[in-house]
């Protein structure tokens, strides 16, 4: 499948009229923004934890998006139950395992997660991606340290294990699903100076999805999605302060022909 | 009573001026935002949930403002015994049913909630007040889907019911209390796409019955000041992200003459 | 030692330079603009609470900064354990006492938290750093309202009893190290007007101090440099919403010719 400006396009173009609730069970740091990021796409956001109600509310999602990044353990349990219904109901289901291999903690939850029920897509950057396959990698925190390049490898592994799409973010994005290996250029240095930048990218697979996007597509279109508002943003932001503000005014106005002039995608 | 710019105005000075503290019970996604609002109105918010200190908090607040938006059971358990606390002192409370109807946990814990301690205001948008009032009503997520103008009667309904100032926010604001309603004009459409500003209005009716208001005249003054404050910021706003910013900055910078051009409030 | 504009750019420079980790357990109101300010510090920031990994992230990294304002009970818990493995790593640590005196519950929790681990730098409002030593002393939430002289008293007997240095944060701020007293009386106004920008502080306290500089230094550098992006901000902005924005912007923009102009500090 060929991904050019229009799939691109058509998907942000369903978000709009569908406005698709994701489900997110993620990390206190990034709620607010990734609720207004998906809000700004033109999708519907709902933050859902307690174990009393989570897998109703993956009922009445289109994607159900689960973010490690400050698990404890009542958290973990309801991303379990949460993630389990959405495998039974068919709901398109992302994990994001932010620092992962920063802590024995955190990679022992993601691995008992990924046992329990197959995400459609994985999205990290290349220190989490890596900590997922390589016994002791470590990550610095959230940040990512490994070499870019390197680190397709592990995606490979990683997707081929778990039968799902991969997508390693970073100063190029990759989009590894099997041998496929789709590359992003799209995005702005200034992007990596904002907290929860990254998550908000995985919700953003998440909406693609509940648009109808298969993972493969979602994940291209996210990443595309993000990195060009991102660059709109730039063009105008004195720092970290204003990219924030205008990223989410970029998205809400993006049109077809920013879109068209602006995407850069290589398989 | 006659509600006019002055009244509304009236509210807002007091809160300038006597800067009550507001205790709020809220949910992750909007806890900074709702901060950061009530310090732009005027007022001093507080966050506090364990049930070790809520007694005591409330004690020392001018309100409480209590929203389900992210509940689990810890945090239920701390609203009930702050609502209890709130009415044994004759604190304004105020109830914002996030997500009503979404998942039967949450109609649920409202009904227990409203049971234990009957608000002053209680401020949702449509698809979440009739599903207070409607058996087996549904809500997507923490939109609002129902039509605005049968909800009144829910709205009047649930007044009745529990005695309350009930706050229908939407295109146009209905404050219902019995058979008397209210219909507030202010607003944008732009506000629906930030995350938070139905919690913050809620929030808002809280600090304008700290200073003084009956809970009638304190809803009307909220959304009056939110809509206002928010019909200015979109002038200026290129999209959410900018919305935000300007909100907070119109808010802080409301003259009396900005309130008598905008106020639009019909009986 | 004499604190002049160039040790404060040196401070500033390492944190540039080796982006250090700063392992903050604090408050949910603030964690999104805490990590933000981080950023565009030149910081790394990570949000981790789970009893279950903060002994472990604690040690790869170079600062913990602990802060009560929405605290409960698996917090605290977790908040000892990181702060004794922090101290028997020799790894700096700083306690924000936010609303201390609000509550005995605050009060209390602070008490056994100073009994457990000694930080470095103890940095709050005057309200909370008098509630921490004069028993009875309240709080008007997390407002600071006792008077800012008469305060540096208290800090000083907070900086013997626990032998660290305490900063107290107001129109002026005072850094107090035993009898050692030295104000920096940079900052605006309206930055009381946005929530977290305290909390803000006591992380910059942590990655000063990650960066190498002693805790007297840390404390200065950290107040200054958000006190001068503070003032840059104000210049520009039109409120607190602006001013949020502007401050990131001004952070990650600050230059040794800013600081050499706008650094007031005395002895």
């Amino acid at each position: 499948m060929k991904i050019n400006a229009e799939k691109i396009w058509a998907g942000l173009v369903r978000i709009r009229e569908e406005a698709p609730l994701i489900h997110n069970i993620t990390n206190y740091v990034v709620m607010n923004p990734t609720a207004n990021a998906l809000l700004a796409l033109g999708a519907s956001p709902v933050m859902a934890h307690a174990l009393e109600e989570v897998a109703e509310m993956v009922q009445i999602a289109g994607a159900l998006v689960i973010n490690i990044g400050t698990l404890s353990e009542p958290w973990v349990k309801a991303m379990h139950k949460a993630a389990v219904r959405a495998r039974e109901l068919k709901i398109p289901l992302v994990l994001d395992p932010v620092g992962a291999g920063a802590t024995p903690y955190r990679t022992r939850t993601l691995h008992r997660l990924l046992a329990a029920a197959k995400p459609d897509i994985i999205r990290g950057n290349a220190s989490e991606i890596r900590a997922l396959v390589v016994e002791g990698a470590t990550t610095k925190g959230v940040d990512s340290s490994a070499a870019s390049e390197e680190v397709v490898g592990a995606a490979q592994t990683l997707s081929r294990d778990h039968r799902c799409t991969v997508c390693v973010s970073g100063a190029v994005d990759y989009i590894v699903s099997g041998e496929r290996v789709l590359r992003v250029l799209n995005g702005d240095p200034l992007m990596t100076r904002v907290t929860g930048m990254g998550c908000s990218a995985s919700a953003f697979c998440g909406a693609f999805a509940a648009a109808g996007s298969p993972p493969w597509l979602a994940a291209a279109q996210a990443m595309a999605i993000m990195g060009i508002a991102g660059e709109k943003a730039a063009e105008k932001a004195a720092g970290p302060g204003s990219l924030q503000v205008y990223f989410l005014d970029a998205l809400h106005n993006l049109t077809r022909e920013q879109v068209d002039a602006a995407l850069r995608i290589e398989r």
